[in-house]
């Protein structure tokens, strides 16, 4: 392929709507163009990229046993219906009706699509275990598409779905997929992905893992143990809090007039924020009960852990003057009967704490849990800080970092074969439902996810594995013979080699050309140049910068191919680790 | 793979929703699965084979400079609105609003999404000519899906589009595309299937072939010449109509009571039918106005030739008592100035008609259109006949045969470059809308067109090149030592030489692995057995039974590599020829 005909143009300015540097470098590079709100044209050069990772994805899954199948994007709603998510999810899932007036959903995921194809297939216990997966597209009508590819509307998945007799033989085929994931983001290129821990929430599984790319623009909040090897979303992160106790005191209902934030009412009655209780307040969707969650003042309440605790859904709650709840001062002594509430461990063991006295203007000083209240149970509620205690390891050494989900897998239970009443007969004509695993990975924030996480400020830097072409020639002179025919002659030769070629020969500036073959990104480049071939010679660089040689022409081929060679190498010898 | 790992049931009773072969064939051996009205899930078998189809095509592609893109499958509705085809397309475009209340579209086509994505790229004529294609689901919510994968409401297409400068050169390219094409059907084993012109109807193109497979079972009616190389759709074939002038009579108006149709006219008249006008009536789509379409009494009128010479969208008329029209007594003469019509050329030449008197209950006799016309003109309206004349050799050969479009490429001019305001700029600085080609192969439907060309009553017949696996080896006493040796080794050592193969060692009944075998298609098939290796062979036979040979166990790998060898050789035969 040559530069001069690649479809796709590039340019320099920075587009005004890209927030991180990987979307600025793709639209600018010629990779993804802007079609609508999370929803994007892949240009030829980004085609390779995703190609390529979709055939390492593919490779890893048919190496453990997955059988590729193909799913519609399309489904009628009475499949949904039957797993009860038809009702359950929310407006991300896009419905509509047909012509003939008979509703219609757009695939986001699934698992319903899963079920459905094997269920009559695996009425035996004799045809378990087994993996099926599909790459498609998917659209998700995200509130708030962001980053360019990292998080859109449609997109391109690979969505697998095991099916077990028994949770021993999921657990010992996540632990294959598992081992199969580390080795696809080998693969491509990205070995600091990590792995953590994350909430399946309501799933109705138990365990699930992460797959993230760290990165300071990510969306995902990590904790990660600098002293162990704790690692866990935030989400599912045990937050653990040891209290001094302090000394007890008498309890007393305390005027604090316009006291409504926690900083307002620690100054004023000159304490300390973490002897305070601060009131996160929450309605529940099905009837709009409230529900106050009680943390120390210095901690915030992770949604999900208390959706979890509570066991359904939730939102901010919206206090008016005729509710139970005293906005600004609410606290869990003598707190309104017609909502509920739950206390954080942050709470746990302090002697006196600072609460709200559920009456306008008031507070209460010397509260104490254990001693004021009928009965003090705690939850896990608040989200764990920098510098927190490892659940794991004890130590006050958890820091949070932020990252991209590259990919995600999960325990379904029987979550899906129950409500889709999917039944297999065992050795002794019992029946049973089978438990599920579902693995996922998406191949277009893969592929900027990586380019994020491998770039510069000219464009990215692709690993060998995934780059749209292995090696760019630049004939930095294509109106001089000598250099045109060394150019042609590589370009030629390398590509009868079997390797993945783009050629520069337009007549632009040295400049021009190189900044193009930055935004490129191809991982090895060849610059033929009338300066250098005086000296009988062509430079050859990597595009990390690590390699800058001047080769002999004679010698030039041999020595890319050796290049290119020790790149595969390298990243084949982080693959090897999880063989 | 073995047969006992494969997901995917295979049955002996035909489904009753099942109306041609292909499709009972390919439910049956366990390819694909319905899921909703025209929407199926693909098993592992059916993927094996859309990937070897979709490889095909890429390969194709790319040999004709193509680059791979990537376009959404859910659009905003202002691209389309861009290109007037929002408004246009009726129903089959299926619309809908995303949760922010905008309009969207399930991409049907994606001439718009590819206008967008190069028109920024291609502003100077030196970037053209260039082609871009995708492999991507479409959905198109058409009225009526049938015959299984071959006419459906969500498919994977191939569509390419490419752009040039002049006519001239889309001429060319066009051409090279026709061969491209030629050589994919040749590659996918269709030799077969054969190119028609066909009607671009109001595309605004002039020139269009579609690539039809011939097959009692097709939707479309194919117009092929004996005596010459004349093919054509039919909606886009000449009918050329010789009439016997006969004598002129007078002309006169005759009670004709409840002769409402041609036949009975005729027998009323003792006229020959060949001498009767037959009238059918249509109304334009935009003000319902009458459009009567005359044709002699033994022709039928082709709904696409008389809706290009209306110049838009007609549909059948509904006439009641208060319109201008008699129906069952409509004729050229005397015709209501309210309504318009057009008479086709099978009326040309005749001295003397039968036609109705524009008045309930009488017909005229004796019709001249020459003499009794103001003005008589001619157009082609109707449809060609079985023994009809060729437009291209003029011998009354004319043969009309059925067939499955598998494929189909256009001429767009600059519909959508001009709607869409897709300029470049030539070499004088002066500014022109590029031209258009557009080339179309639906995937699943091609599977499908080739199980339903190639089955038997067992089961499909794979050509070699897109058959899910090239060998299955049956082990007909898995219980035997020997045997199950014999039948593992061969197994392994030609997976090892890199041939695709599925392993059949359940222990089954003979009839039932072999009935298995028939379903999955695979064009080679090893049988070890018991009996056979008393005599120290196998049986190697191919799925269309001309091959059977019992081969000595030591001999048979390198048999089985020859044969396949050779089924691959017969397929590239045919590719030669289009090279």
């Amino acid at each position: 392929m040559k530069v001069a005909n690649l479809v796709g143009q590039r340019f320099k300015e920075r587009p005004a709507d890209c927030v991180i540097d990987s979307h600025a470098l793709m639209v600018r590079g010629g990779f993804m163009k802007y079609v609508g709100n999370g929803i994007y044209s892949e240009f030829p050069a980004l085609r390779r990229v995703t190609a390529k990772i979709e055939n390492i994805i593919r490779k890893e899954m048919d190496a453990v046993d997955g059988q590729e199948v193909l799913f519609p994007v399309v489904m009628p709603a009475s499949l949904w219906e039957e797993s009860g998510r038809y009702e359950s999810v929310g407006n991300e899932l896009v419905r509509f009706k047909d012509r003939s007036g008979s509703n219609h959903v757009l695939g986001m995921t699934h698992e319903e699509a899963a079920v459905h194809l094997v269920r009559e297939y695996a009425q035996s216990y004799t045809k378990y275990p087994f993996m099926i997966y599909q790459i498609q597209r998917k659209f998700r009508d995200e509130a708030r598409p962001r980053a360019g590819m990292i998080r859109v509307r449609e997109f391109t998945m690979k969505d697998a779905y095991s099916f077990h007799t028994s949770q021993e033989d999921l657990d010992k085929y996540y632990e294959v997929c598992f081992q199969a994931y580390n080795r696809i983001f080998q693969k491509a290129g990205v070995p600091e992905v990590i792995t953590v821990k994350s909430d399946s929430g309501m799933m109705g599984g138990s365990v699930s893992h992460e797959y993230m790319l760290l990165t300071p623009v990510g969306e995902d909040s990590i904790v990660i143990c600098d002293e162990c090897a704790y690692r866990s979303n935030m989400e599912a992160a045990e937050n653990q809090v040891i209290n001094n106790a302090g000394t007890a005191e008498e309890l007393e209902c305390i005027e604090t007039p316009d006291c409504k934030t926690i900083e307002a009412v620690c100054a004023f009655l000159e304490s300390d924020v973490e002897t305070s209780c601060k009131a996160v307040v929450y309605q529940k969707n099905s009837d709009d009960k409230f529900v106050v969650a009680f943390v120390r003042g210095d901690y915030e309440v992770n949604e999900t852990k208390l959706r979890n605790i509570v066991g359904e859904e939730i939102h901010t709650a919206v206090i008016t003057e005729e509710d139970c709840l005293a906005a600004g001062y609410i606290g869990p002594y003598n707190f309104p009967e017609e909502a509920e509430f739950y206390l954080d461990v942050s709470l746990k063991g302090i002697a006196s704490i600072v609460a709200g006295a559920n009456k306008e203007g008031y507070h209460y000083k010397g509260l104490n849990l254990e001693r004021d209240l009928e009965s003090a149970s705690y939850a896990d509620i608040a989200k764990v800080k920098e510098g927190g205690i490892c659940p794991c390891c004890g130590k006050p050494s958890l820091a949070i970092k932020r990252g991209i989900e590259v990919g995600n897998i999960f325990q379904l239970g029987t979550k899906y074969t129950k409500s889709m009443d999917m039944q297999y007969t065992d050795e002794n004509g019992k029946n049973h439902y089978p438990v599920m695993g579902c693995y996922g990975i998406g191949v277009g924030r893969l592929a900027a996810s990586i380019c994020e996480a491998h770039h510069d400020e000219y464009g990215p830097v692709w690993p060998i594995s995934i780059a749209p072409w292995e090696v760019q020639v630049c004939c930095l002179r294509s109106d001089d013979e000598e250099t045109r025919k060394t150019a042609d002659s590589l370009y030629n030769s390398l590509q009868n080699d079997g390797i993945e070629v783009i050629y520069d020969d337009r007549k632009v500036r040295p400049g021009e050309m190189f900044s193009d073959a930055d935004l490129i990104g191809a991982p090895i480049r060849v610059i033929a140049s009338p300066r250098n071939l005086k000296e009988g010679a062509v430079e050859i660089t990597t595009r990390d910068k690590s390699v800058k040689e001047l080769v002999p022409v004679e010698k030039a081929e041999e020595f890319i191919k050796d290049l290119r060679f020790k790149l595969f190498a390298e990243i084949d010898s982080h693959v090897e680790s999880y063989k």
